[in-house]
């Protein structure tokens, strides 16, 4: 069957999603460099929401795609931008985003540990290459709005970020934001 | 290597492309049901461009995404409004498309002769499932500008439909659009 859906941007959607989910900053608190801040939030604001996609998935014969719509907010975590969880694809997949809101970046790490970044901002297509593992951050003060597309059988592989982290962390510092080694990151086989 | 690049909507374009396709009108005479109307406009106002497309190719190992945008300019042969060749893939891989100006459609019919259409306009995202030819066709008086994302290594296969045609004709009649029956369409075995 043949498929058509709107962005709403008005309402920071898309109509006829499968699935929508909500990532709260208590869930992230590990992810985050200082955890300790996170419980200051927690206590102080309450458990805010970090980011919420809407995602359409496909499946059937052949190579599908599945797309959606994120929502990051602004905010940090001491110096430590919000971000999302990051994951790798369990399958050797690309992934593309266009930025639709905001101002942001993407962080991906190679399997060898290799880091690069690429901006994403308004009508920025960016190229998540196929190995390469994946996380967004805000970096601006405004919510970063972006669609995503992927092949439909390339899986999530979100423990290896969760154990591991990131080899950089991305920060504001003196108002300017920085990437900085991850005193955390295990450097092990593979990642 | 990561990547981005920015869809530049004022220069109507991507940057860092890898192809840039411009397809004029007359090779497009035989795809369109009076293509002695075609003949009529070469004389009237020349060789003018019905789409362009700039593409950015992506290889390598894993599952690669290719992307693009295509600008497919207003206008008729006869009551035929100005389409894409259109193609199906020699593997069956998905199709993604955003809109992101203008008005138009994409026709999509399954190798067993289904025909669906689904309305592409902005901020539209159409999914061409596996196994659908696809054609876009601009509907409305401006430009229909739009987005596209695919598995690098579908493959296209364009002369199935230039042996066969499309089942259906996107027309204006009285000012609306209709979808009628192609009398050319040659129905046979997988398409």
């Amino acid at each position: 069957m043949t498929f058509s859906t709107k962005i709403d941007i008005s309402k920071l959607l898309i109509e006829n999603y499968t699935n929508h989910r909500v990532v709260k900053l208590s869930s992230l608190k590990e992810y985050f460099s200082e955890p300790e801040k996170v419980d200051e939030i927690l206590k102080e604001r309450g458990d805010i929401t970090v980011y919420e996609y809407y995602e359409k998935i496909f499946e059937g014969e052949g190579v599908n795609l599945n797309f959606g719509l994120t929502i990051l907010y602004p905010g940090k975590v001491g110096k430590e931008y919000f971000m999302t969880r990051g994951h790798f694809h369990e399958k050797k997949a690309a992934e593309i985003y266009v930025g639709l809101e905001g101002q942001g970046l993407i962080l991906m790490q190679s399997e060898d540990g290799r880091v690069e970044w690429q901006p994403l901002d308004q009508n920025r297509v960016v190229y998540v290459p196929p190995g390469w593992g994946h996380r967004t951050v805000n970096t601006g003060k405004e919510r970063l709005v972006f669609f995503f597309a992927y092949p439909s059988d390339a899986g999530h592989d979100y423990e290896i970020v969760r154990a591991k982290g990131f080899a950089k962390l991305v920060l504001e510092e003196s108002g300017r934001l920085r990437l900085a080694d991850n005193p955390k990151y295990v450097r092990a086989r593979g990642f």
